[in-house]
């Protein structure tokens, strides 16, 4: 096991109701601003509970942060924000509105252009926020990353900052989400999973075990949600394996590889795809990429999450390739770019990316601009 | 799912090493306390590690917090500390210092007579502390609770209060326990887990699987770690199977069943026996004596965690409380109450102490007196 350091202080405040907590759970500051996206959260009923909750407190409302959030959209509300003196941020929505006010947080405290703060990578110095989530996918309402669009040059980078202080997450606000949010959402989950457990075998058994235990749960729950989506405790442990699926509880001493988010978020920046349904496609080309590297990873994966344990080698390690892309297929996502009508001039647009970037990314650091291609290439 | 709050703020620093970052985790104080039990820690060069740290800083040590950390002693501590003004402290050792120092730093914000903290349960005012742990099994290096015992009257209580701020976790440091004391802190892990997971089903298929996962790490690395005590990565996992074992991260919306627990801790009180040592005879007990309350569930162990999946309902459940048992045997424990020459005199105090407490423990609130005397009974 590698050395490492783990702290997560983010209170969780989880089950039916809860959204009711808000008033105590926010300091006593001087303005809160609340962020929202796009207007769902007014047709399913949390933008009322928020409100009956706040309703004693000192609140603007700042609406349209956008899927994929922009810095155009950022910078609005960080100098409203600024103008009227916001001590207090809460986010209510999915990963997007949550990441976009984490920037704006860090944004209200720095005196240059916000985009310095995405390009520099992390900023600490940031006013409190709380989250309402509304969408389980991108584990933003519990850990201190985020990620940032640039409209005008299509660029996206991550960004890193404070953790919220509390999340609320009632399952009961997933019941209204389109399947194909929360298919992306499964994706999304099973995929930040994968990209902290698809490395070197034999660095911890706890570990995997519990990376293994999330996989194993997204397998059983997917087809039934699919059925029954407004089951409380199907999307109660959704929305748990999510949030718990990127909080650092199953990275502690093993090493990460990001290396298709870093290509999915590409696909999104050229593209506009749903970050979840980017990963859907470029992940199982991974695998293929990669799979002499990880061969023993996927073995293991194979034979605990998929049962396959006969076969040669080489056809286990083809099966359990097969498994995850066929997973993502049954989520009823596209595992392909042709599907997307995505085609070469995007692939060659990301190699030129990675390789003015000098991109090295993946665990062993071999994910270039033409192992970027490779991948890519096989997932036509 | 049942509803819950999380949280968690502990900062854990875990591997090869980490000792010498005491200095810039513990923040600027007046006077720190260093408490340590009897004196291991300077053989093993936990001491000179810990010393060396903190070389530039005002500290006082305190040593002799016994094994299950007295009143007594406690007391001794409290007014040493506020004769000189301590403000942070720093527990060495395992489970017992921690617990022994965790009711220092509430004594040390208290007028009155320390034990009246233990009989309300819980203090929340407290100086801050950290740890060095050196001996993996309670979590309390990870947790908000303690367990603190009172020579004159041979009595044990839990008592609630703030999580350490941070925890240093080297594996190194457990390279010289005794093996007794190894057996004692994956007895004592194996069933901190059990009594969060041996109770309803369905309440949360990740936070079962979590349980799982911890369990099975420990039967697989138990016969290993006998074989092989100074093995980093075993270590490794088993203290941070410990950690995981009992601070919340598996207790996330299902309920809980405490009871072994409450019987062991009266055979503490009343014959020093080691807590780990007490829970190896007294879970198995549980089990035989709630058997059929506990049935879908201790099938569902059965299978997930020793691979029975053949034979009637009857006796895929005996084979898995009987596995239960042979595990503690093989990690050399006594598993009845006999082997550690308790008898009948015991059972009828502690059948007339948790009548006079009413006590009704346990997830359906049925352990009471006679059932506590069930339990014993089927141990003996």
């Amino acid at each position: 096991m590698n050395n490492f350091t783990f702290h997560n202080p983010t209170r969780l405040l989880f089950g039916k109701g809860m959204i009711e907590k808000l008033s105590t759970a926010i300091p006593m500051v001087h303005r809160i601003m609340i962020t929202f996206g796009g207007g769902s959260v007014k047709q399913n009923g949390v933008y009322d509970q928020v409100i009956k909750a706040l309703k004693d407190r000192d609140y603007i409302e700042f609406w349209g942060i956008e899927p994929n959030p922009t810095i155009e959209t950022l910078r609005e509300a960080i100098q409203i924000a600024k103008g009227k003196q916001v001590d207090f941020l809460l986010a209510v929505g999915g990963g997007s509105v949550i990441d976009g006010t984490k920037l704006i947080s860090a944004g209200i405290q720095y005196d240059g252009d916000p985009w310095e703060l995405v390009q520099k990578g992390y900023y600490y110095h940031t006013v409190p926020m709380g989250t309402v989530l509304t969408l389980p996918a991108t584990g933003s309402e519990m850990n201190s990353g985020a990620v940032i669009s640039r409209k005008e040059t299509q660029e996206k980078f991550p960004f890193y900052s404070n953790f919220p202080v509390f999340s609320i997450l009632d399952p009961e606000t997933t019941f209204s989400l389109p399947p194909y949010q929360v298919a992306c959402g499964i994706a999304d989950t099973f995929v930040h999973v994968m990209e902290q457990y698809m490395t070197t075998t034999d660095q911890s058994r706890l570990m995997d075990h519990w990376a293994e235990s999330i996989l194993s749960t997204l397998v059983e729950i997917a087809p039934k949600i699919k059925e029954d989506p407004r089951n409380y405790d199907l999307m109660a442990d959704f929305m748990l394996s999510a949030t718990m699926g990127l909080n650092g509880f199953i990275a502690m001493g093993v090493t990460q590889d990001w290396a298709t988010h870093m290509i999915g978020h590409e696909l999104t920046a050229l593209h506009g795809l749903t970050h979840g349904a980017t990963l859907a496609i470029v992940f199982p080309g991974t695998l293929r990429t990669l799979r002499k590297q990880k061969e023993g990873k996927i073995l293991q994966y194979g034979e605990r999450v998929w049962g396959i344990n006969s076969g040669t080698t080489e056809e286990r390690v083809s099966q359990a390739i097969e498994k995850t892309e066929q997973f993502f297929q049954s989520l009823g996502l596209s595992t392909r770019l042709s599907q997307e009508k995505i085609g070469d001039t995007t692939i060659t647009e990301i190699e030129n990316r990675f390789n003015e970037r000098n991109a090295a990314f993946g665990e062993a650091k071999n994910v270039t601009g033409s192992v970027a291609r490779e991948i890519l290439e096989s997932c036509k």
